[in-house]
């Protein structure tokens, strides 16, 4: 059974995995990935050094489930984005910028969810299925923006919406173009302009 | 002196800087950057372990380097592709088409030119300013193809451009859209269509 040492009450089996993965995104966010190990993100939890293999085989196991949680987080700010705007074409613009928004607030998580950081066969599968809920979102934005558009037109403008709002965030995380938030948000506007 | 293992001549002085930056670019692709050292660069290069030292003072500062070399060889591609097009519109989209190929063909060095492997202030100054002719064939580009626009605008349709190839790039780089030779090029026309 594991242990904790900074909390009198045991997790339950959900707690414990939801912590583990608390703890992995914190330690992801102030050491980098390379850093990180399943024993370092049991002592940020406070449990015993054996517990995170009761839910995570390895580290890309742990790595693939932060990511899961990333995309859900993402999913949630951008289709919270497109709701809140006046119409459809303003609500693609909004999802666009809160894209390129959410990497400049976490661009750890953002690294671990898009980069080349996980390898394993069975963690990138994982990781593949939870992108499907933000590419989803994406796509709705596209159709409700475009409701004439037969299925190609749809298809090249998520193709061109993604690879915008993705190249950007990219060069703003990565340093290449360096931003205040407010400056990222209103360089995403200037590229999205570009929409038909 | 350092010595050669597997040749019979000494290197002339840069031809060992250029052979160490030769190594590193194919142990980059083999191995990965986690894996590289300059033991391991001297190794493949055939010189012996101290030989590095004479041109590096550390990882990073090769890294540098190979990314240096790399950018010299992207901004190559990106304007012969301009050059050998018909038109100036063309030139630009050609220079995109390049852009995403240039990634497509080689992964770990796109990676490592844009990437968040260097993080040592000094490397990270070279290789800033080794980005700039790069970024300057684009500017060209746009210049040309865009002879009317005015300095914001042409800003404008930099930014986007350059985000959409560079979005593009890196989704198929790490694995989101996965695409042969082919079907990277295609993609990339189809997203550029969507300039005015």
């Amino acid at each position: 059974m594991y242990t904790l040492s900074t909390s009198k009450a045991p997790y339950h089996h959900g707690d414990l995995r939801a912590a583990l993965i608390a703890a992995a995104e914190a330690l992801l966010t102030r050491l980098g990935p390379a850093e990180l190990s399943l024993r370092g993100v049991a002592r940020e939890a406070g449990v015993s050094a054996m517990a995170p293999y009761r839910h995570f085989a390895d580290k890309d196991a742990l790595l693939a489930a932060v990511a899961g949680d990333g995309f859900r987080q993402f999913e949630a700010r951008l289709r919270e984005a497109t709701s809140a705007a006046p119409d459809a074409r303003a609500g693609l613009i909004a999802q666009g910028v809160a894209y390129v928004r959410f990497a400049y607030d976490q661009p750890a998580l953002f690294r671990l969810m898009f980069g080349p950081l996980i390898t394993k066969a069975v963690a990138l599968e994982t990781l593949g299925r939870d992108t499907l809920p933000a590419l989803d979102a994406l796509q709705g934005a596209v159709a409700a923006a475009y409701p004439e558009a037969e299925a190609q037109r749809r298809d090249d403008l998520v193709l061109t919406c993604w690879s915008l709002v993705h190249g950007l965030a990219s060069l703003i995380v990565d340093g290449r173009l360096p931003a205040s938030a407010q400056v990222a948000e209103a360089m995403a506007e200037r590229v999205l302009r570009v929409l038909p």
